[in-house]
């Protein structure tokens, strides 16, 4: 789960919206059993689960493929896993993590699956207890490979106000990175709720990437496209850290210590940052 | 003390100060021993505690009354606390707490006093090893219910500046806020010091309110009038979550799984949000 | 090393810029053999490293003298640290700390060294397990005597990007100053590579020491000019400083509590901080 720019969540019991999966570019599709799916339709919705994923296998889908659980504490935690794990999906999203023991419950759950590919797990970190354990909790299970910050449910959580510059979510959205991407775990950066508004997802999106997020949760196609734009290298970028790492490369077969290139020094972070920006642009196909 | 909109302090020494708190509407009123109080005065203070305490009980008062005690590493803090238990107070106010061994002598104390009301600690949280302190000491014993901030020495302590957009205060006062709430206390904001700069006040308790406090050291009168505004809701706030949780409780009660309200998608953070402002503005009687 | 406003770095293989240290006015001049000398150049600095050293020690230096090692799990540490410990230097620089282990290892060679005065560990944090381990490996080992942190190498570990104002490495840098501050270190800022605008300095330097850093590391003699200044305090500054604490005194002998100066109430947070400022400007010789 190196690559997800995106990640398109939509409510499980609503099969006409996830049957326009394959018509969209995310990285990752969420098929969503907590807070999309109204309780009154959990039950049917877990029932019609493994069919519409069936349908979708059926097609070409550009991303991975996964379920998202309710919360670790709630009363269909089991049935919702055991659903997930009866479709042909690439892994469960859990939200509202808050410890380490629920990550191995769920990795060990993913464990006994005993599928050909190996399973993961996207944790949501969404509450005042989450964000606090993050950092321990980000290494507890190899199944869990990526996590995402849920902006919205943890400021309910502490009791505040959301707004544009998102000062209020800083030290926790940063907490929820630094954890994440210490662990070695692809980071998702919050949603952007109002919908409509794509100077605000833009806006929001740059800030998640400033923080070192690598993706963004995606509430409809159009944040996709945006996310996938996003969260990509620009082209001008992707052509100076090739031209950067060929003349290191060239430098280096001659045993000479490459000091400068087109007026910058070359120091070990931006051979770095060069190497990491042309790998995902290898992945994405990018120029 | 789920309700600490503003926490007015005066100076133990100044009593024609401290006679005015029937007549001030606070949600809590401190009688402060600490920095309030010159060192040639502290003694003098302590000695009229109970006799002013007794004169402000026979009148009726709007919010909680507590005394500051000076910082558990001052030499007054034994004496400080005697006078405190021997007067009829609801509790006291530690400043610049930094270790769980402190917050569990003084609840101590307080469980030794045996009166009739179980008595609180409000904790303030004002230096260094305070805000790195702060996750664990925030449990360390059931008699403490709320935190407060304390910007001013924080930035002392740590040798930094203070300053009106206040990003230099942001990380503490971001761990502590979090720290409080995630312990189930009352999260109180920093004072702000320019007494007469109603805008600061009013942008400072804004920043405050939307990190999760829910409520502000509050330094004269007028200040607690503003906080009392700023952390209650809006009456049109108040006005659209009662009729969301009308509107979600009939649909409960037909069995069907609410979505949409008056345009807005209902999820289980709204109505979260919703039950909360309403449950505090049945408290404060706000329409 | 109380006082530190100006860390200025130079290439550990670039000989006419060392020997300029004694024409610059920095508090410490750091002799770099990791990110400043190439690779192919590292053995060469090394060997020359003694010579050098002895060469600027023949003139007066107005700050310490260090040299920065490659980092800890680099092939080149053990011989930089012999290289280093065998020339007359006041200490050493270590970048990319990231556990209390390394600091003890770096301490306990300094032990070993049997100087006629101590020598001295400056740290560098500047990537995610370094930011997480802060808080402990500060108090590590007595030779650590202060912390940088390093905002490019940082937001390249997490996968992030750089900005003027900075809010992306707003957590870290928060996190760096507050950890080096609580163990009685002190605490550097991040660099400015942008060496052509003074503006971008002044700002970001402005934001160090708001956060209470006491210093910012400089790439160049201007920087160090630069940093001097706005990391000292300014000549009204001290002066009413100094005027207070003797009227602060001048009451105690008296054996009056002291209340009000020049309009302002005196209190403890406010007396602590006229001491420091004059404490610093006496050690610098301003007015």
């Amino acid at each position: 789960m190196e690559l997800l720019r995106s990640l398109l969540f939509a409510p499980g019991n609503q099969p006409e919206r996830l049957r326009k999966f394959p018509r969209i570019d995310a990285d990752a599709f969420v098929i969503d059993l907590e807070d999309g799916t109204p309780e009154a339709d959990k039950s049917a919705a877990r029932a019609q689960l493994a069919a519409i994923v069936d349908e979708l296998r059926a097609q070409p889908l550009g991303g991975y493929l996964l379920v998202r659980v309710n919360d670790p504490q709630s009363a269909h935690v089991e049935a919702d896993l055991e659903a997930a794990l009866g479709a042909d999906i690439d892994g469960i999203v859990v939200p509202k993590l808050e410890t380490s023991d629920q990550v191995r419950y769920f990795g060990a759950a993913l464990a006994r699956a005993r599928r050909d590919r190996p399973l993961a797990i996207v944790g949501g970190i969404e509450s005042m207890r989450g964000v606090m354990a993050a950092p321990t909790l980000a290494g507890a299970d190899p199944h869990l490979r990526a996590l995402y910050f849920g902006a919205e449910d943890y400021i309910t959580d502490i009791g505040g106000q959301r707004t544009p510059a998102g000062l209020e979510v800083l030290y926790a959205r940063s907490q929820v990175v630094l954890a994440a991407r210490a662990a070695g775990l692809a980071a998702i950066d919050q949603a952007v709720v109002e919908i409509r508004d794509e100077t605000r997802f833009r806006d929001d999106a740059g800030q998640g990437r400033q923080l070192g997020y690598g993706g963004k949760i995606c509430l409809l196609p159009r944040q996709v496209e945006l996310a996938n734009a996003l969260f990509s290298p620009a082209p001008a970028q992707v052509a100076f850290c090739r031209r950067l790492l060929e003349a290191a490369g060239a430098a280096a077969r001659q045993g000479s210590g490459v000091v400068e290139f087109e007026g910058r020094m070359i120091d070990a972070p931006l051979l770095k940052r060069a190497r990491a920006v042309a790998a995902l642009a290898d992945r994405i196909g990018a120029d």
